[in-house]
């Protein structure tokens, strides 16, 4: 029979296509992949409305106990269920090669995920560059890979969509050392976070501490390289839920959403978009609406990015 | 009452939400958008599928006509279909922002397109630049701007999607000239015409005509630069209806590729993807399974992109 690889959209029970809905009705066992993102409600809600037993499948049981979930695949459907695409965060190509050696086809049944929904903040798909991660920082561990990612989009005019950390079944580094199976709430990454982050890794700047609109121009009146991301220049879109009813959007500088409170984002997953320089009229129509300040938002397009109508 | 922008996914009737078809059987009208895709199937099935009439809504009138679209929607539900999701191809924000301007509100029901889809290629997501769209080349017209994006990808690493031209409700010159609405069948590129159009503005190099392993290998033993294509060391997968049970990814060099004949990749729509340095043992891998020829892709991924396992 087959491994149906299935993507469950974004947000609740209900986001599932038609056709993924039936393939998990004729499963015979449902599996959960719960490790790369989270739905907006609990398992029980899809295991009513599916009628199916779920097992919640961690990043352990999928790297290293494929062959349980894939046993007796070559003779009854097997359903793995993703939150968002199968091929969102993770490509699951170990557990597809495995399905390949044990002879079981399997069937990918595609749906949207943050990588292709995005695309509702209104900038273009076509022009984001790559995408980057960014973790959370330590006190002794402040990785900062993903910003050379950032200037790299910048320098070709390109978003970049900014994905940002969460921490699911982490152990504090006293119950890892004494193998206690204890694990610390879950924790998701802000925007604010994420942004004071970022600006932590800018040089200074005159004009970086400040976010009116009187002294964001550069003093000279020349634009700021792309690449130098002058957090009172540079213009973000944060996404948070996207896809979930109560999904937000808030447009502004880098400056202007850092110094928001987390409320003003609501719940978690959040995630932004630095927009780059390929910026046009028409999208920055489409996201003043959510725009911080939208004198200033017109501002910095016409300044900085040189929109014009 | 709300604006429904509603994508359909990849294939047929079944690829909709659970969500999106609540949404369309509460709709009083239901619009398809029918010029940025298509899918498997015709209006007729969706129609017998929802129990609902289809308008298809062309370019023209989305663009010019959009009050039509946005009828009575702040006293009834309207749907718009979109395949794919809604903000793939194009962004809609025209439409979109006057429906805010008519205090209509709107909910964007999302859904695969082939923006996340192509991940089932087994590339990461995150390592891919920007998207390009590759359009058919005449005898006058041979525009080579998403080349130099292409370059721009493979510079920094990345792999990049290659989306490929539809020609749907073409008029020929003569038709136009005389404003009579007689349009031509629709064209779709196919992967072999795409890669022998890029063929063409790669300047002539030894080993460009070759698609031999033993003449493949640069002479000098020195890989070349990335963002010189070389057609005989570049690595690309093609992928043939997405999301279709008929689905065909083909992986192998842009030489190997362009020389297959277009039954190979069965019928449309057709996109392929370049891929980057940023490529690893497990997406080699992954995508060997698909080689035109097995050891020609492992030698060049060994050879030139220096995957290591």
């Amino acid at each position: 029979m087959v491994l149906y690889l299935i993507g469950l959209g974004l947000h609740d029970e209900k986001d599932v296509t038609i056709r993924g809905l039936e393939a998990i009705k004729g499963s015979e066992r449902v599996y959960l992949e719960a490790y790369t993102s989270i739905l907006g409600i609990g398992k029980e809600r899809l295991e009513s409305f599916y009628g199916k037993d779920i097992i919640v499948a961690d990043r352990d049981m999928v790297e290293t106990d494929s062959d349980a979930i894939l046993k007796d695949a070559d003779k009854v459907d097997v359903a793995f269920l993703v939150v968002g695409d199968p091929f969102g965060a993770t490509t699951h190509a170990d557990l597809l090669l495995r399905a390949d050696d044990l002879e079981v086809p399997y069937v990918v049944i595609h749906n949207a995920s943050v990588m292709n929904a995005v695309g509702a903040l209104g900038l273009a798909l076509y022009n984001y560059g790559q995408t980057v991660s960014i973790p959370f920082f330590t006190d002794s561990w402040r990785p900062d890979s993903w910003l050379e990612r950032v200037r790299e989009n910048a320098r070709l005019g390109l978003h970049t969509l900014c994905l940002l950390d969460i921490k699911v079944k982490e152990q504090s580094e006293e119950n890892l050392a004494r193998g206690r199976k204890i694990y610390e709430p879950p924790r998701y990454m802000s925007v604010p976070c994420a942004i004071s982050q970022l600006l932590s890794l800018l040089p200074p700047s005159p004009s970086a501490s400040s976010s009116s609109s009187d002294d964001a121009a550069p003093a000279s009146g020349v634009a700021p390289a792309a690449d130098a991301l002058d957090p009172s220049t540079t213009l973000a879109i944060s996404a948070s839920r996207v896809g979930h009813p109560s999904q937000t959007f808030v447009s502004g500088t880098l400056s202007e959403l850092a110094a928001l409170d987390e409320d003003a984002f609501g719940g978690p997953l959040h995630s932004f978009v630095i927009v780059g320089r390929t910026f046009h009229a028409l999208e920055r129509d489409f996201a003043r609406r959510w725009a911080v300040d939208r004198d200033n938002w017109d501002r910095v397009s016409k300044e900085v990015y040189a929109v014009r109508d």
